[in-house]
């Protein structure tokens, strides 16, 4: 609504701050806040400049020699903008995002950009509202991008279906900066009217839109960059991701948990196109997060391999900002936010002080105080009561002959072993089932696992790609019964049994992907059940949950298990 | 109006078109046109590429081997994208923005960013009304900023006063990128509230604010892009371009008529940062557009000057497009504009052919046939009626004493020579006038010039910086006054006059500022009106008319002459 904020108070507002900056800038008013000799990365020019910063309001007055009322000698550490993270899904960090803004701040990093994918596909727009109501004021600036592919395919059941009316609200909010990952590829490639008029959604309202599309290339890469899709973080070689640059398409270089492409992609920041290449985690799980940190550790990485340190920080910061189109972020120049991250130095990346629009918010292990988000008690129930299934009786777990899913170790594409008829552990034959959760709806789908290595037990667990109903896998009906009651009871999670006992637990009671409690301690409960699982036999080398999270996305070769039972990808239909 | 293009007619157009365009990429139904065996310049990776180009509906729909219902072989030969402008007043040219469209598509540029700010000055919003409706449609696409200093000085009598409000309505309108060129840079440095709001509004609209600030440096280079101004086109120095590139300026390298400063700032095209830097001409007049060309030129000049080609054509073409969120142009890509400028290499950069939007519209000597816009039939009388003045009898020039303007060979700034109390031919001090011709106040600011060398007769124009009142030198108030009044009389234009018959004259009939005829016939009488005006003793060196032009304009050092008089520039007051 630009006509209303141009009129009255609002254009005082913004008048008063610029009035404000130039007055710092020029010297005739002290700053806030003066960052005396401080080394600072300019992202511009690629240089690293000496200097003071001033800072009123929160914002960047000046670069060069002022007074303030409060001064802070830099003595000589770095200064870099603060970092933003180009694509991330906050829920896969199974915190809040007031957790998740904690952590992640004292890692420098000021601004991430998150496609509530997985809570829009258990609670619709409500999951979006409630991920928006939730990062309200946090510390850290989260933007969004609006869920592109709920459900993220015809056979899955998820909580909800959003067309492109119920996308189109949201562009107006200034906190959306585009349509999130078009997952749907081949719809768009096929001319999915679906796909397309979310994509003109966004285009409508200069947004952008992101792409992922693994290993697409020539005819159908054009066609996939001439539907509008401007960007892509699904590139595992440099030949894939020059293709798409090619194209016109921004790469978002993805060093996250799950998928980490740094390795092969790290190249792409000593080519004359690393102007178009940013930097994203795509999703971030507790361990990860608190052993490597976040965009300090992809620049570290970089670094170590060879790459510009200027580069890696261009690419953690400007490019993102530009990307998006956010202006007067991810630099250190008049005007712009004041968020720095103070390094010790661009080699390790050890940060040692975090600002937020001109606040210390962080400094060597302390963190300034921050307010929980506003969120209205009637969306908080909704989050905390996303459970809606009758009670499983082991009996609905029979099956007499159905496909199994060979795992690969390793990765999450799998293999198409055929049929088994009864679990048969010399085999390592386990029963997988995806239990709907979210309708009522009684649908059980069941099929055989094998490569998990369970030996007795189940496991359980409501993180399940993309649809989040529940998915299990055990080698007993019982108690795989067990397991899923008990995440139902527990309103999400995941739940090691055995013997119809839980030998281990974490519970995530928002929308059954997040926790309110603590991120060390949901680590810790969550490493305690790791362990648990594997000591019933999980195979070394498998994370037991994560690996179980994905058999359940029906878009990754080769078959997989929904709730309508095993599917062939490629066919989409059923076995 | 967002939410209306998404409803209905409009939705659907959009799919249509992206379907079609999806289906040509993936190769399913033919191009409407394919550019076979081209080299083409792909702006993202700076490569030089080989293949088909394929379009659909005027769009880009892939590259790789297409065949389409048309085929042209390229044999070879480079294609690169359309060039764009980044600031020009189209004015300068003289002529109607068709004609001017007209002559630089042959030189390869398909679209322009133009400030309408001569006309402004003497229509007000009209002005901006009618460059509108003038540009609509044209095969060049012609954007706008919105001129955010009229008049320039309270010092200038102009025909309009643009205040913040003024302006708003504008920035709802796509084909406006921003606010055009804030040459007030002291007002915004002195906080001005009136500079202040309007860049607030043009922020509030997501719209970029152009710069102008020659030399500004250090703090008040910090205040000025503190304020929320992203570019600069004034810089005369690599340092000065370099400080604002660090201050997050972006940087127009303006190689135009009445300034170039190419040579100066052409290493910046070597530097990491090229990629914040574009290429303009602020200003071409006839003979320079005739002569050079335009973007071609400035490539061709550069690459002369020993830049990369690659980096010159990124200057003339993406850079400028990102610069002002110009999505889908600027670049060879799926999704983006067929706007193509076909050149024989890399060097020369001679242009051969050129496409817009898919449409071949100019091939070696021969251009296609457009339309002329159409313009509103008051809009284009009030456009041929901006002179409300009384006949100027000489009486009316009569001075006792007044100040001696300067002029310096070469420079359009100018030295204070004291006072003079008459006409003095030995000494080559003539006389001087501005005289008020929007509002009919029957004001005539009389002074002294020095060094401009007319020997007999005189010398008037209506362009006459940044007002547009006439402006007259003369060895004799009865020529003066008769040059005056046959200016008045065509309704704008350029007369030399001599014993009070007419020795030459342009006629500029659209706003004092523009003609309708032809080019070729406008530089034709202006070459002719210079040679006379030389005949009557102008110094070789000094261009009549846009150096007497430039005599008005009270904002660059030391004096100049308004319709109050000769004022001092430092001091703002009169002498």
């Amino acid at each position: 609504m630009p006509e209303q904020r141009t009129k009255n108070g609002k254009l005082d507002t913004a008048i008063r701050l610029k009035t404000g900056l130039i007055e710092v800038a020029g010297g005739s008013i002290l700053a806030d806040l003066v960052l005396k000799n401080a080394r600072y990365v300019n992202v511009f020019t690629g240089e690293l400049l000496q200097g003071d910063i001033a800072v009123f309001e929160g914002y960047i007055a000046g670069m060069g020699i002022y007074s303030g009322k409060r001064e802070i000698d830099m003595n000589g550490k770095i200064l870099c903008p603060g970092f933003i993270d180009a694509h991330i899904h906050l829920e896969s960090s199974m915190v809040s995002p007031w957790e998740f803004a904690r952590i992640v701040l004292s890692h420098g990093t000021t601004a991430v950009v998150t496609d509530p994918h997985e809570i829009a596909n258990v609670m619709g727009t409500q999951g979006i509202d409630y991920m928006l109501q939730a990062t309200e004021g946090l510390p850290v600036d989260v933007f969004f991008t609006v869920p592109s592919c709920v459900p993220a395919s015809s056979f899955d059941e998820s909580g909800a279906s959003l067309d492109y009316s119920a996308i189109e609200p949201y562009m107006e909010n200034p906190r959306v900066v585009g349509l999130a990952e078009m997952m749907d590829y081949p719809g768009v490639v096929n001319g999915s009217r679906d796909a397309l008029a979310k994509l003109t959604v966004s285009e409508v309202y200069c947004k952008q839109a992101d792409g992922h599309a693994p290993g697409l290339k020539e005819k159908n890469l054009c066609a996939y960059a001439a539907a509008g899709i401007y960007s892509d973080h699904e590139c595992s070689s440099l030949k894939e991701a020059v293709d798409k640059l090619r194209c016109g398409q921004y790469i978002m270089i993805r060093e996250g948990t799950a998928a980490r492409n740094l390795v092969a992609l790290h190249a792409l920041l000593s080519m004359p196109s690393y102007t178009r290449c940013m930097f994203c985690t795509d999703d971030k799980h507790p361990s990860d997060l608190l052993e490597k940190g976040h965009m300090d550790y992809i620049c570290r990485e970089a670094v170590r391999m060879g790459e510009d340190p200027i580069h890696a920080i261009q690419a953690a910061t400007l490019h993102a900002a530009q990307y998006f189109g956010l202006r007067n972020r991810g630099a250190i120049a008049p005007g712009y936010i004041a968020d720095f991250a103070v390094l010790e130095d661009l080699k390790e990346f050890q940060v040692s002080a975090v600002y937020k629009k001109g606040r210390l918010v962080w400094r060597e292990e302390r963190e300034a105080e921050f307010p929980l988000p506003k969120i209205d008690k009637e969306l908080q129930r909704a989050a905390e009561n996303t459970f809606n299934l009758p009670f499983l009786q082991p009996e609905k777990l029979q099956v007499h002959r159905a496909g199994v899913i060979g795992m690969v170790t390793g990765e999450i594409v799998t293999e198409n072993r055929g049929f088994a008829e009864e679990i048969d552990l010399e085999k390592d034959i386990l029963k997988i089932a995806v239990v709907e959760r979210h309708k009522n709806t009684g649908h059980v789908g069941v099929g055989y696992l094998q490569g998990y290595g369970l030996r007795q037990g189940a496991v359980a667990t409501s993180i399940a790609h993309d649809s989040h109903n529940i998915i299990a896998v055990g080698t007993n009906d019982r108690d795989i019964a067990y397991a899923v009651n008990r995440v139902a009871e527990n309103k999400g999670g995941v739940v090691v049994a055995c013997g119809e006992t839980i030998a281990a637990e974490l519970i995530l009671e928002v929308a059954g992907l997040m926790s309110g409690a603590p991120l060390a301690e949901v680590n810790a409960k969550l490493e305690e059940a790791k362990r648990a699982a594997h000591q019933l036999g999980v195979k070394d080398g498998i994370d037991p949950f994560m690996t179980l999270s994905f058999m359940s996305l029906p878009v990754i070769p080769e078959i997989r298990i929904t709730t309508h039972g095993v599917v062939d990808v490629a066919k989409q239909s059923l076995l």
